[in-house]
């Protein structure tokens, strides 16, 4: 076994392989191949930043190069794999020094995805920004910061793309925002552009906010942007950005609204265009097909995290979910079947949690009506609200709890909660639940915590799942 | 079915049983017998009223008189029952009237428990608290409030007992005090009376705090007390409260210290005396012996809540672990049942939480060594301190889980966390991994939810599993 264990990405589900394969086989090579210059850095991470909440970019690396080839690993940045020859075990690499072949004796595809911006018209003016990579986090952090208070330091991170961060650092402070897009990054945004004193503007298709999380949610996060000054435009789709070199406006389904900065947040594509010509089985997302294993349709290939499916929780169908949880936990299962024991990368349940301001949700399964009958379910759901401490206990709030459950087994398919007051951690009791195919009913009997200043007696959970349960059996009596 | 259900108790357990009773069975009659003068009330809120942040002790009513009444309920106050003939199934009841025989359908005995003071000599002198009752917090109020900013009103609530409160508002007020116990009670009241100004001693017995969360949680909270300026106690036993009329100091094992306030917190124990002459059995400690429909060892008897012992979730054996929760779900169970639904009373895995100022922590099932062999396991644990954030994110704060699990099985039997952000609450995932018999392996491998202002990427309970799951391991290879 001369040829080492070859890795496309160094994010997250690379790492993650790497490090604990050369943990458990520190004898054979491992190699990363990171097409880019920043690695091992926190995604969730960046909307903090650009709000002011986390100081320097760098405080966002997992791990420093200088870390992981501490760990055994030989780290190549700004090496791009182009081809992999699946027959000859090799793959192509373009580098600054020109292009070689790359032999694998096991390869690990996890080169995550990228913001999608396609659909948008003037996605690539000056001023729009996505929030999917470091540089572009750099470059609007610079644009929001007067350039008084500019601190020239910023452009001297190893890593960072100067010529752009310093471009960015002397235009026109901008004033007014569009966000294209309400889920996770254009909510996360809405808030930290707040936080820089901009006018902000949340552009929305759909009716709601984070459809993933369901209508009670998206109710409240929007109610809780508007409180603090985001203009929320539900049903509204943006077409165009607008400007000459800069954004200069954003163009509705239903008007211009003059606006000089926009930050486009619709969406992920896996990075695995590189893969057309190969075996590598992918799905129309792009993302790529594996086993319960992480492998490929290819032998010795295997993938992880924001580019490849993993089985789902609930439904035990393949399903694309990129988090954060699952890149490293894959990523980590794939390093240790590769150094030889055989190991599953576990399932993903879509288990997430979002802030705006003082709001806080969390959502994990199927809650969507539409997704639990396509994957075969009767789906029946039920949203209460009740108070998530002892109502004669300071600091209550309120917290809606939806819950949505299978008719004929009786077993919950999935839920959410949003509340101001530790609502979303508690979505992890749900997690569980789903996890181990639990019913309603069992869940309505579970063994909660119980003291006035974390919960009132019945927990919000306990509620919501006893209201649920009194559903079936109406439905039987009726 | 001319004889009412009748119920010994008019708190948590027995009051749930009669509201649902009266909601599935309509036209049939159900009293409820309560010897003292509050009903519904929620013990664990007395901490906080003592504290000043519950306005009134009303506030701690779930349900009033007048609420309990509409519900259908016969509600008789004052109305002791001394004795239980359940050959003729009837209850022999003491009321300011006289005494009766009140025949019986089915029967309820909800007597909950009494704080044990007898081990402590002089616990019966004036300034000697316990917080178990409503008249006892309300006169300790009285008694740590200066004359001229007592509120007469507080002394002309419905149930309260005026001429024992209007003697503590007129007391000189305290400086100093002495709580016996460092449980749940101990540690809150330790918090309430710090609010209240006085300078604080905590005695406990045994070497930690709170010795059902294990040590690590004790620790934890013994420091946060001390940093808030309790002073803690250990390994130091109470024997005697010393004075003539009122408590003037406290006698330990080791040294006699003023004081002039004594709070005893050392347990409770189930009111089930009035049984001694029938054929209901109870056990050591003074539980009924219920199965796992809350039915008693006699044919239409039931008990429920303090006084009587559930099924324990990891065990499966009987257990006795006084609650509010399994006290409300059991009543409400025994209500479907005896009302026609035959129905569980459901597991009690002891799931708690505790504030102690900005420090918070839950525990849930068999943690201890000792406790978990008795009950035919080979345990083993693991305690990790790790972020409750990603480490970037403001605010994060360590966070300490322990693990407890069967070294044969790999089965979770217990655990516990502690820290000072949304630590309390995550306890109720660990409390669904016991419901469902969840192994180590199957815990590390959740899909909890990662977002940086509420997790890092592996929750703690993860970290915890992780690194518990590689003992077995290397007691494997070892």
């Amino acid at each position: 076994m001369s040829d080492p264990f070859v890795i496309v990405g160094g994010d997250a589900a690379g790492l993650s392989a790497a490090s604990k394969f050369a943990r458990e086989a520190p004898k054979q090579d491992v190699v990363v191949f990171e097409k880019g210059s920043w690695v091992s850095y926190a995604h969730c991470g960046m909307p903090y930043y650009v709000k002011g909440e986390v100081d320097s970019l760098e405080d966002l690396l997992t791990l420093t190069p200088a870390d992981i080839e501490e760990r055994g690993i030989e780290l190549r940045r700004h090496h791009e794999v182009t081809g992999i020859d699946t027959e000859r075990n090799s793959v192509t690499v373009e580098a600054a020094g020109g292009q070689f072949e790359q032999p694998y004796d096991s390869l690990l595809i996890a080169t995550g995805g990228h913001a999608i911006t396609a659909p948008i018209e003037g996605a690539t003016l000056e001023n729009a920004f996505t929030m999917h990579s470091m540089d572009s986090a750099a470059a609007l952090d610079a644009s929001l910061t007067p350039p008084s208070d500019w601190d020239p330091s910023k452009t001297t991170l190893e890593f960072v793309d100067a010529d752009l961060v310093d471009r960015y650092a002397t235009t026109p402070r901008p004033e007014t925002a569009a966000i294209v897009g309400g889920g996770y990054v254009g909510v996360e945004m809405a808030e930290a552009l707040v936080g820089r004193d901009l006018d902000v503007h949340l552009f929305q298709r759909p009716d709601a906010l984070l459809p993933p999380f369901g209508r009670p949610v998206g109710e409240k996060i929007a109610a809780t942007l508007e409180n603090h000054g985001v203009t929320v435009h539900l049903e509204t789709g943006v077409d165009e950005l607008r400007g000459d070199e800069r954004v200069e406006a954003v163009a509705t389904d239903s008007e211009v609204l003059p606006v000089d900065l926009a930050l486009v947040g619709i969406g992920i594509r896996p990075n695995t265009e590189f893969l057309a010509e190969t075996a590598i089985e992918t799905v129309e997302s792009g993302a790529i097909v594996t086993d319960e294993y992480g492998r490929t349709s290819v032998d010795s290939v295997y993938a992880a995290g924001d580019c490849a499916q993993m089985e789902h929780t609930v439904t035990g169908e393949p399903a694309w979910i990129p988090l954060g949880l699952t890149a490293n936990r894959a990523g980590r299962a794939i390093g240790t079947t590769v150094a030889g024991t055989l190991t599953e990368t576990g399932a993903v349940a879509g288990t997430a949690a979002v802030k705006a301001f003082d709001m806080e949700a969390g959502r994990t399964g199927l809650i969507d009506h539409e997704a639990a009958q396509s994957a075969g379910f009767d789906p029946i759901s039920e949203t209460i609200t009740t108070a998530s401490r002892s109502g004669y206990y300071p600091g209550a709030a309120d917290t809606t709890v939806t819950l949505t459950a299978d008719r004929q087994s009786e077993k919950l398919l999935g839920g959410s909660i949003v509340g101001s007051d530790r609502a979303a951690i508690r979505i992890d009791t749900l997690a569980t639940a789903l996890d181990q195919d639990m019913t309603v009913g069992e869940l309505e009997r579970l063994d909660l915590a119980y003291a006035p200043p974390f919960s009132p007696v019945w927990d919000p959970i306990l509620v919501a799942a006893k209201v649920l349960n009194g559903r079936f059996d109406e439905d039987v009596s009726g």
